[in-house]
């Protein structure tokens, strides 16, 4: 017998990562990308307002965060007009799933999600002993009441649904959303993942009811706030639920110079109506490098937009690798047939004209 | 029936910290503190090098950080003369000990600490459905051969050991730690924290083989190198149990300023120097401070002296009390008989000044 002895759920897991990132992949390649489009970050950066905020925050390191984050909760709560008891900060998205998953997930649960969304959190349900059930697309969308007959079928304890969509970009109004929570199965919770919706169309957010016990949703400085490596996000949830969290969240996780950068983006509207502008701009820039190509530009409610390639995965995969090898880090989605689509950030001009020059030649390797 | 359904084992979970931050005892009491000794942070802060990386990162914080924390890797594995495989990165020794507990212990697992050892390490366990078994220390030393008889007694999968020991200060020479895993049974993980190690005495680190599978070691950035607000320490063990992390840890969990400090933090010997002197005169100072008012000062290896006060833990819990109210953010042992105490962190003249000034008063109030 070895000294280490993992859970047997443990050993059963494969070693695996939700996504290769673009240091990794540069290592392995041996160059450094020209134009970083593969992880839907927001180039256009944080408010300087939250950069100074952090500039700062760098002396104060010494000393641990806030344990509740109180300020950032405290101003989130003033600008989504709800109690401070309502908000959970915590190390992202991606940190705050696998907090959900750890609290609602035993081995054998079961757990619905659309085929192809967000890796990130099949990788925390399978790694807690969940059992993944998954529903395909409809066309270029994720499909509510497929996933809600599936949660009912399954006795499903959550249900993964985001508003806007990743990868494919596509979005519904929030209204339909709190109108289809009557066909939630009792028993199963809505995790709406509402990573991009600073980015979409008004009307976009769920005007959940902040007390409603059938949804939690999240949100993150990752993406409109452009602070993906601070490491902020938020889940937005009855006080009940909220409370939860306390029982298995790192109380001293966060970085103390991220609370301080995430309150100081808050509090920049300008900031964020510039990003807004430039992300937009980029979409529109995006779609017409993709119409001159011959593909087809998908609508797009995030900071990114998903192209058609117009044949399977295996072509779309071999334009990626084209563009890849021309110094151009993007990534596609993983499951047939949405895998026929590349997807590309937002970038800047500089950015985008590298993968206007890039495309060609990758679409005619593809097509080699 | 609701709509979340909580796991069996999170229900039955206490809602419960390991600790009360200091900004939380702020809001609480009204006023802030004059000096913040409390949470062993290191006031002397991280070197100008590390803050001058961070404050560069602020600005490149639109990026997710590079998900293998290669660059600091690298440079810890040339420190400890080990490779890459031999280390794995993570949100502070708060979170690595909580992917370390998740990988080992399924509920009912026996665990091993010693009784009033690491809170946070209790939390872990406890949240994760183990049985903690606790031994009591000896003296003012936790007691190895007693865990390492207990762990064979409740096989436990882990046994939790701190060198040099929060909260006494006390440490013990590496060489008889490896030299005592000879005893530690078959199947017992040792996690070694080791979070204190470079403000302690030569010898004090456990001179262990790297890919000796008895023993995985933990390390931080929070202490000697002043950055407890950035969340990044590090596990050091055998490749095939550092691989392990890989199937739970969050791959994109480090904040990328971070990461750039740790690293410029790491480079800087010079600044390790000059912390360790300020500590070393700031332990005496505190010694004196202590002596002074008739108390007597515990040893110590780390950034913070350990004061036994010489009745019981109400009447320490009462000088404590009396520090809080004079401004004074301080703590103390949660168990009998080492409540016996207050533990003071190494502050700048000024703090300690406050502190001085602060605590007759406080241990007359407890005199009463």
């Amino acid at each position: 017998m070895s000294h280490a002895r993992p859970t047997p759920l443990i050993r059963s897991l494969p070693s695996t990562v939700p996504f290769v990132g673009p240091e990794v992949q540069e290592r392995r390649i041996g160059t450094h990308f020209t134009a970083r489009l593969g992880a839907n970050e927001n180039v256009f950066g944080p408010s300087p307002k939250a950069i100074e905020a952090m500039r700062e925050g760098a002396a104060e390191i010494w000393q641990y965060g806030d344990s509740a984050s109180h300020d950032l909760r405290s101003a989130l709560a003033a600008r989504h007009g709800i109690a401070m008891e309502n908000i959970v900060v915590g190390e992202g998205i991606d940190g705050l799933l696998g907090y959900l998953v750890r609290l609602m997930v035993a081995p054998g649960d079961a757990v619905v999600t659309s085929d192809g969304a967000y890796p990130t959190f099949n990788y925390h349900v399978t790694g807690f002993g969940g059992t993944l059930h998954k529903v395909p697309y409809k066309g270029d969308f994720e499909d509510l009441p497929a996933l809600m007959a599936r949660a009912g079928e399954v006795d499903a304890k959550l249900l993964y649904y985001s508003n806007p969509d990743n990868p494919m970009g596509s979005w519904a109004r929030g209204e339909e959303i709190v109108a289809a929570l009557d066909d939630l199965p009792e028993g199963c919770l809505m995790m709406l993942d509402e990573a991009y919706v600073e980015l979409a169309p008004d009307g976009t957010a769920a005007p959940v009811e902040i007390e409603d016990p059938r949804v939690i949703r999240m949100r993150t400085f990752s993406k409109a706030y452009g602070m993906a490596g601070a490491r902020v996000g938020y889940a937005l949830g009855a006080a009940a639920l909220i409370a939860e969290f306390e029982k298995i969240r790192n109380h001293f996780g966060m970085n103390r110079a991220a609370q301080a950068g995430a309150l100081a983006a808050l509090q920049d509207d300008a900031w964020l109506a510039h990003v807004q502008e430039q992300v937009a701009a980029a979409r529109g820039e995006i779609a017409r490098i993709a119409r001159e190509n011959g593909l087809e530009p998908l609508p797009s409610a995030t900071n990114f937009v998903t192209i058609d390639c117009g044949r399977d995965g295996d072509f779309a995969r071999a334009v990626l690798a084209g563009l890849t090898a021309r110094g151009i880090f993007a990534r596609m989605p993983f499951v047939a047939p949405q895998d026929r689509c590349i997807r590309v950030s937002c970038g800047r001009p500089a950015e985008l004209a590298r993968f206007a020059e890039a495309l060609p030649g990758a679409l005619q390797d593809a097509r080699g």
